[in-house]
């Protein structure tokens, strides 16, 4: 019943070479698919580059070169027409477009050709002038890709630049009264936003007004053990155990060798065992209700035995699905998915904080930054005593743990109904990450590496 | 501890007369109040009024009349002083100038006197070339200023005119490329953003972006009566009473009389009683989690005797303080406005919802709409079996009560510590409105009026 599933949305992305459009369609993918909509992008230059090869020089994009520019177009009909049928076929909700589309000619013809199928159309035109910006996306982006391989750095910069004065010749930036559009303007310096009307458009470019590119870390830790965790119970609003103590002393020397002297500010939940686990940290707090743990419902204060002897159906539901199980009178991890999003939102504004939170809402923002899946997010491992520290790059997150060792943390248990009630002494100390920060593998009990970390869409289904 | 405890934004208001200036003003100030940050309007133009008095002719505004230039820029400076002190002395968070300041050097000003104090200052500019919108403007509100009381409309009207054209000779529209500015153009048309950087200041602009002037209508219903409210219990997942059913059943004719032909929407919580409430409506249906009723964590399920049996202290300070408590393990109304908060912007977008709910929840939102204080807000009177309509205006919202009889309703108790256990049956049935929808009184248990219904800032503190 609900109307907005017949909504179609194509992102057309619009902007010069270099321009940083990829990454926007990136990050507005990312952001949807998080959120749970289901979103796709269409490369203009990957169906180019199956139609006539890679390597091409500058030439080829010079719009005096006929057969450059009837290839391009074919190029474009092809990924618009996948498009169209990856909404009619596959009940795609955010289609992106990603090309320069830099004519109104071009846009007039997207435009017409989606609206007839009932398509809204959101252009996004990034628009740049500030050379140092764009030669450092030339060499960081464009020369790794598959249109430069193989070819001398120096070069192929020359190249590209030449690529970009052609597409300058004829580029016209968007004025179109009557097309929805945000035209952003010197990464982030200024945004023009016309036409826009329904809700989903509407956040969209709210995400797009928080995107920055200044680099920026962010790292989670869980509150120290709990004196739940020791009974084995999930929920509550218990304090920390003797050990989750000794974690809360000894966070702020990690902190200092880790993070150093960066301007840090420290987010907690509202509860107590986050609130404690934070308190020895000299930096401004800030209390988010949205960071508190997963509401368990009716199942708060039980153990994970009380609950399949109480409700064992709901015990199997949840083990079907964990992303969608909603706890009775409680929630489910979608549902956490939406309270956070504010949260993301204003992680993506800011550089440099630490989240004391818990499992559940630490595994909805790592999957976020890391690009798991549904199904990956409820099983992401996010050990006790030990702090994640996330790096994003433009196209990837780089990811390292910092462990404390305060002994062992033997009654642990991973939440989640399929839990195999590992030791976690087992579990975190196996670890090899010293303190120094080198990245490295997390091991399972009996130490397989469980997947190695990497630095994107790292995928650390566990057994919890 | 929080950092943005230090932070002051003074929201500068820019344009020509008659462009909504002090609508955005006030929708603002309305919507930074209810989230619980301190703001205040400074209008130049009472100001104005009070150093030259009421019925100017529009010559004093001629930029050629010396004297009036010096009397304009003596009350812009009044309260420009004004606004700093409260800043400095009444800790007030963001302040809205309220003004033209429709040239350059103004703004230079104004932005140099305020980054001074170290106040960030966000420009708000109303742009609007269409001349209907601007005569509605002016007839709707203009010649209910005090510059017009006792004027022929027609006249006042050709003053006002007269008025806007000597700002047109020197005004200048904001394109200063250090300031930071949000631009609205032809109201949401097209909106341009300027060197947003704050979190504070980058809501403020997406709440502009929200806003639309279109005539709209907001129904708010409790679920009908549920098996807990016959058990005098708080919280919990219930069904509804036979007697909640039969409100349910009558619901659709309700509306049918009372909401029409419009192309409505209901939106739900994702609790039971909700969504039977709203099962028999055949409009399409959205569930929102956000639309839960406020979590009352360890009490859940108990009754008020209980929870003032078992937990006596919490008992009393949520008497103190009823909008600040919160719950053990649970919510408190404030964290509740948070929560609500993705609502309410939605609600601004939309046209036409009816809003099937729960009592703290539609507090929330009533109180948004009605301007009601944060200690007037836990207070609301939100009777069972009864649909409030909401019809926003410029500077007020009016409302109406539309009641259904299902016999009497004899074991609701309003929620709160101090609850005084009236009989639903004469609280609700001594609404004197039909389902015609008249305007009426809420009178109390014993005939005595409450508060009379009126179309802004209804302050209807019941006893509950």
């Amino acid at each position: 019943m609900n109307k907005s599933s017949d909504l179609r949305i194509a992102c057309v992305m619009v902007g010069l070479p270099a321009r940083g459009k990829t990454y926007i369609a990136y990050k507005v993918s990312r952001y949807l698919a998080w959120l749970g909509i289901k979103t796709q992008i269409f490369s203009v230059g990957n169906y180019r580059r199956k139609l006539v090869g890679l390597n091409l020089p500058h030439a080829f994009f010079d719009s005096h070169n006929t057969e450059g520019v009837k290839k391009r177009r074919e190029a474009a009909a092809c990924a618009l027409n996948d498009m169209i049928t990856w909404f009619e076929k596959d009940d795609g909700t955010v289609g992106i477009f990603d090309a320069t589309n830099s004519s109104k000619k071009t846009r007039a013809w997207i435009n017409e050709t989606l609206a007839a199928r009932n398509i809204q159309v959101l252009f996004i035109e990034s628009v740049c002038d500030d050379d140092d910006i764009i030669l450092c996306n030339i060499k960081d982006v464009k020369l790794s890709s598959p249109d430069y391989s193989e070819r001398d750095p120096d070069e192929a910069t020359e190249d590209f630049m030449k690529r970009i004065k052609h597409y300058e010749e004829t580029y016209e930036t968007v004025t179109e009264e009557n097309l929805t559009y945000i035209k952003l303007v010197n990464v982030g310096s200024q945004y023009i936003i016309n036409m826009i009307r329904g809700y989903l458009e509407s956040r969209i470019v709210y995400y797009l007004m928080n995107l920055h590119t200044r680099p920026k870390r962010i790292w989670f830790s869980r509150h120290g053990e709990s004196l739940f965790n020791l009974e084995d119970k999930i929920g509550g609003d218990a304090g920390l155990s003797p050990r989750g103590e000794q974690y809360a002393l000894k966070l702020p020397e990690l902190v200092r060798q880790n993070i150093g002297d960066r301007p840090l500010t420290v987010w907690t939940s509202s509860m107590t065992r986050t609130i404690q686990t934070a308190r020895h940290l000299d930096f401004p707090k800030k209390q988010w209700k949205a960071l508190d743990e997963l509401d368990t419902g009716v199942c708060d204060g039980m153990t994970y035995d009380e609950i399949e002897a109480k409700y064992p159906d709901d015990f199997a539901r949840r083990d079907e699905d964990k992303f969608n199980y909603r706890y009775r009178g409680g929630e489910s991890y979608r549902d956490l998915v939406l309270r956070l999003e504010p949260v993301i939102m204003d992680l993506e504004r800011h550089e440099n904080i630490l989240i004391i939170s818990h499992q559940a809402t630490i595994r909805c923002m790592y999957a976020y930054f890391m690009g798991l899946s549904h199904e990956q997010l409820p099983y992401a491992r996010i050990p006790l005593h030990t702090i994640i520290e996330l790096k994003p790059k433009a196209f990837s997150c780089e990811e390292k743990l910092y462990h404390i060792d305060v002994g062992s943390v033997d009654t642990y248990r991973p939440k989640g109904q399929t839990a195999r009630k590992l030791k976690d002494d087992k579990l975190v100390s196996n670890i090899p990450v010293s303190s120094e920060g080198a990245s490295g593998e997390i091991v399972d009990s009996n130490n397989a590496p469980i997947l190695p970390i990497k630095s994107i869409g790292i995928a650390r289904t566990n057994t919890c």
